[in-house]
C-alpha cells in the first residue's frame, strides 16, 4: 500500500524533475544557440514549464501523498532513496506551497522586466534607471518573506533558498573571521612590494586547445559533456550523462582557461551522481555553497596549484610561444596567484573574493531592513569598497551596477559564493590527508583519485542529506569552518609573496 | 463573455503551443547537440512534454470552451484569428480526443522500441529482424484507424493525419496520372543516350562557404535563424523569429547545398506566418505537403534553375577550382538536372522521385489491407522497382529498409512528399505568371519578389485554412493538379535532353 502510494509519488516526481531539466535546456539554448530575436517567445516558454512543474509540485495530491508517506518513509534506512526522497520532497513541498502563486508569478514576471533595464543602466553607468525596478524587486522580496514564519533573521528565509538550513548570524560569524584574517592578508602582500606586470597576448585559438586538453584530462569527455562559448559562464545539463559547460575568451589573460575549470568542477558534481538518483529532486548538488565548493576547488585548489603547472606548464608555453617564451613555471605559477585588490567581483583573485561578497552580504540585510534610503545605494558600495578592499569605485557600471543578481531578484544568493570558498579548503585538507599522492598524480596530468574521491565521498550522494548532514559525511563537522580556507591562502602567499607563514 | 471564454481558450491553447514549441528544441537539440549518453534522459522528457501536451489540449475543459464557443466563432470574419482559431481547435480536439490515452503511449513506445531495432536491421541487411517490430507497429495504426468513423478508405484516417482533408481515392487519381505522363519520362531521357559522368570531388569548407551565401541571398538572416550540421537534414525551431535549420555533407557531389536550399524552404514557410499566429496551433504551416511544396521549390525551381545559377556559377567556380575549373554553367546546370534512376528515394531526382513514393502508397494500403503476408513485403517492394524504376534492388537495406518511417508508425506520411512536388509546380505557374521579372532577379542573386510574394499570398496565414482552401486562395483551385508538374519537368528535359517539348 505505502509502496504504491511511493511509486505514484515517485512517478509524479519523475514528471515534475523532466520539466526541470527541460528547462534546463531551453536555458542553456538560449543563452548558447538561440538566434537574438528568439528571445521573446522563449521567454514564453520557459515560464510556461516553470509554472506547469510548479503547479504539477504544490498541487494538493502530491502534499497528500507526501503527508501519508512521511511515516513509512520513516521507517527506512535514512540514506535509502525511499527515506530521502520523501524527506526531501515533503520540506521542498512545505516551502514551495507557502508562497501564492499570484505572489510567484510577479516575482518572475518583475524579474524578467527588470533585466533590459539593468543592462541598460549597467551601459550608461546610470543607477536612477534602475532604482525603481530594484525597488520593485525589493519590495517583492520582502512580501515573499513574509509568506514565512521568520525564526530568527528575515534573510534567514532567502539565504535558505540557496544554502537550505543556513542561518544568517552564522554566515555572520563566518565572514567576521575572514574580516578579521582574510583581509590582512592583501594588505600584506602590497607591503611585500606589489604585483609583476601582465603577460602579453593570448591567441584564442590556442586557447581553446588546451582548455579541452585540460578539460580532457579533469574526465570530460565527448559521449556525455559539452563546452561551448557564451557571454556570461555557467554550467548545466538536461542530467547525469548529459552535461554542459560553457566559458568565454579573453586575450589579454587565461580566465578562459580557468572559467573552464571552475564549470566543469560544477559539472562533475552533476554528472558523478548516482544514476538511481536520475528523474528525482535528488539528482543535483545539495547546495549553492557546496556546489560552489566544486567549481573553486577545480579552478584554484586544482588549476592554480604548482603541481597541476609543473605538469601543464610545458604544453601551454608550446601553445602560446610568443606569451610565455620567457617564462619558466615558477613566474607563471606567480601569475596565476596574483594578489590584487579590483573593481569587479568575478575577476576577483582568490585573497579577494570573498570580501567582495561580505560587502554585498551586508548590503542586501540592510536593504532589506530599510537602513538607508534605496538612493543611497551607491554611496554605500562604494564606501564599503573602500573599507574592505582600499579601492575608490569610478562608476556604478563598474560598482553597484556590476553583478547581474539583484535585477533577477536574487537575494541571499551571494554569500553561497563565499562559502563555497570555504567549504572547499575543508574539503580539501581531508582530501590531502586520505590521498597522499594526489599531487604526484597531478604533476603526470592525472586526476582520476580526486575524482573517484569526490564521487564516492560527496557527488554519488546528490540531495540526499541536508546541506550540514553532507558536509559532516565528507568532513566530519556540520559547521562551515573558514579557517581552513585563511590558511591555505596563507601558506601559498607565504611562498609566493614572503608574508608569514601560518601560525 | 464570449469574448472572454474565447481569451481563456487562447490562453489554455497557447501554453499548449509553449509545449509544443518546447518539444520541438528538444528534438533539435536531441539531434544537432546533444552528447549521445543523453538519449535515455532524453527520451523521457519528450515523452513527458508531449504527454503534458495533449492532456492539457484533450480535456474537458478544453472541449466545453471549444464547443461554447462554436456558434459565436462562426459569427466572426471566416479569416479572423477568432473564427480560424476555433475552426482548427474544434477540428483537431475532435480527432485527438477520439483516440485513448493508452493506444496513443503504446503507439509512442513501440514506436521508440522500433527505432533501434530497424537502425541495426537496416545496417545488417536483416529484414527478418525487423518484420515483429514492424508487424507490432503496423497492429497498432489498425487499432488507431479503428477509433475513426471511416466513410470511405481506411487509408483516409491516417492520410488526414498529415494531409487534412485529403483523400486516398484523390491522391490515387493523381498518382495513376504521374504513372501515366511522369513515368515515360525517364524512359524517354534514358533513350537519349543516358548522363554525363559526375564531377570530381568537393571540399567540405567551400561547400559551407557557399551555402551560407546563398541561404543569406534567400533570406536567412542571423538573428533569426541557425544552420548546423547533423546526420539526418530536417527544419525546425522554437517560434517564427527562431527558425533552425540542417544539413550534411558530402565530397562527392553537392547534395548538402540542395538539402540546405530545401530546409530553407521549410524555414521560410514558418518564418514568415503572421506574427499574431505566434503562440496558437494556427502558426505553422497548413499541411505536410503543402510544406513540402515550400522545401521543393527553393530546391529545385529555384536551386536547379537556370537563372540561379547564371548568377551563382561563377562564385561556386571560384570556390571549388579542382572540381569545377572546365565547367561551364550549361555543364553544371545539366549535372544538377541529371536524371538517372535510383534505389534510394531521398537521393531520387525531380524526373523519378515521384515514382519511389508512389511504391510507397501502394504498399501502404496494401499492408493495412493484408493483402499479402508481411514475410513478403521485400518481393514485393523488389517488384515494383522493377515495375516503376527499372532498378533491380541488391539488398534490403538500399531496399524496403531505406526509410525510417514505418519503424516510426508512420503510414501515410510518403505522400505528402510527392503532393509537395506537384503542388510546388502548381504555384510556381502562378508565380511566374504574376512576377514576369523575377528570373531577372535570380540572375542578379535577388530572391525578395519571390520572397514577399509567398508570404503575402500563403506563408501568413499558417494553419488558419484547410489545405484545400489555402490552395484555392493561392492557385484558384482546391485540387492538387498533376499537370503543371509534369509539363514542368518535360519542359527542363526537352531543354536538356531533347526528349519530346509538352504538347
Amino acid at each position: 500500500m505505502s509502496q504504491a502510494k511511493f511509486d505514484e509519488l515517485r512517478t509524479r516526481l519523475a514528471e515534475i524533475a523532466d520539466l526541470v531539466k527541460t528547462a534546463s535546456i531551453l536555458g542553456w539554448d538560449q543563452h548558447v544557440m538561440m538566434p537574438p530575436r528568439g528571445a521573446a517567445i522563449r521567454a514564453e516558454q520557459m515560464a510556461t514549464v516553470g509554472r506547469i512543474a510548479h503547479q504539477k509540485f504544490t498541487s494538493a495530491e502530491v502534499g497528500k501523498l507526501i503527508d501519508e508517506l512521511r511515516g513509512w518513509g520513516e521507517q527506512q534506512e535514512y540514506d535509502s532513496l525511499e527515506a530521502s526522497l520523501i524527506r526531501v520532497a515533503a520540506k521542498d513541498w512545505e516551502k514551495a506551497s507557502k508562497v501564492p502563486a499570484d505572489l510567484r508569478a510577479e516575482m518572475s514576471r518583475s524579474a524578467a522586466l527588470a533585466n533590459p533595464v539593468w543592462v541598460e543602466a549597467r551601459k550608461n553607468n546610470d543607477f536612477k534607471t534602475f532604482l525603481p525596478v530594484l525597488r520593485k524587486n525589493l519590495d517583492l522580496r520582502k512580501r515573499y518573506i513574509e509568506c514565512f514564519e521568520i525564526d530568527d533573521e528575515p534573510y534567514d528565509v532567502v539565504l535558505d533558498d540557496y544554502e537550505r538550513g543556513m542561518k544568517t548570524k552564522e554566515v555572520r560569524r563566518i565572514f567576521d573571521y575572514l574580516k578579521e584574517h582574510q583581509a590582512p592578508l592583501v594588505k600584506e602582500v602590497a607591503a611585500r612590494g606589489g604585483n609583476q606586470p601582465r603577460a602579453p597576448r593570448f591567441e584564442i585559438a590556442p586557447q581553446k586547445v588546451f582548455e579541452l586538453e585540460v578539460a580532457h584530462a579533469f574526465g570530460f569527455t565527448d559521449d556525455a559533456w559539452r563546452l561551448d562559448p557564451t557571454v556570461h559562464p555557467f554550467a548545466s545539463g538536461a542530467g547525469i550523462e548529459d552535461i554542459r559547460i560553457t566559458t568565454r575568451y579573453f586575450t589579454e589573460h587565461l580566465g578562459g582557461l580557468f572559467g573552464t575549470m571552475h564549470e566543469f568542477g560544477h559539472g562533475l558534481y552533476e554528472h558523478q551522481i548516482d544514476k538511481a538518483l536520475e528523474r528525482t529532486p535528488l539528482a543535483r548538488g545539495v547546495s549553492l555553497g557546496m556546489h560552489e565548493s566544486q567549481s573553486r576547488m577545480w579552478e584554484n585548489l586544482v588549476g592554480r596549484s604548482m603541481p597541476f603547472w609543473r605538469h601543464f606548464f610545458p604544453r601551454l608555453q608550446e601553445l602560446h610561444p610568443d606569451a610565455l617564451g620567457d617564462y619558466d613555471v615558477e613566474r607563471w605559477y606567480r601569475e596565476v596567484n596574483l594578489v590584487e585588490p579590483s573593481l569587479i567581483r568575478v575577476e576577483a583573485d582568490e585573497a579577494t573574493y570573498n570580501l567582495h561578497i561580505i560587502l554585498r552580504f551586508e548590503l542586501e540585510q540592510a536593504m532589506l531592513a530599510d537602513e538607508f534610503p534605496l538612493e543611497q545605494l551607491p554611496d554605500e558600495w562604494n564606501s564599503r569598497m573602500w573599507d574592505y578592499l582600499g579601492i575608490t569605485v569610478p562608476n556604478d557600471t563598474e560598482g553597484v551596477l556590476q553583478d547581474v543578481h539583484w535585477s533577477g531578484g536574487s537575494i541571499g544568493y551571494f554569500p553561497t559564493y563565499a562559502l563555497g570558498n570555504l567549504i572547499s579548503a575543508q574539503i580539501w585538507e581531508r582530501i590531502t590527508a586520505e590521498l597522499p599522492d594526489m599531487y604526484d598524480g597531478f604533476e603526470h596530468g592525472e586526476f582520476g583519485q580526486l575524482r573517484d574521491w569526490l564521487r564516492e565521498n560527496l557527488h554519488r550522494h546528490g540531495r540526499k542529506f541536508t546541506p550540514g548532514e553532507m558536509l559532516e559525511r565528507v568532513c566530519g563537522t556540520s559547521e562551515i569552518d573558514p579557517a581552513p580556507y585563511v590558511r591555505y591562502l596563507r601558506e601559498k602567499l607565504a611562498a609566493i609573496y614572503g608574508i608569514a607563514e601560518p601560525a
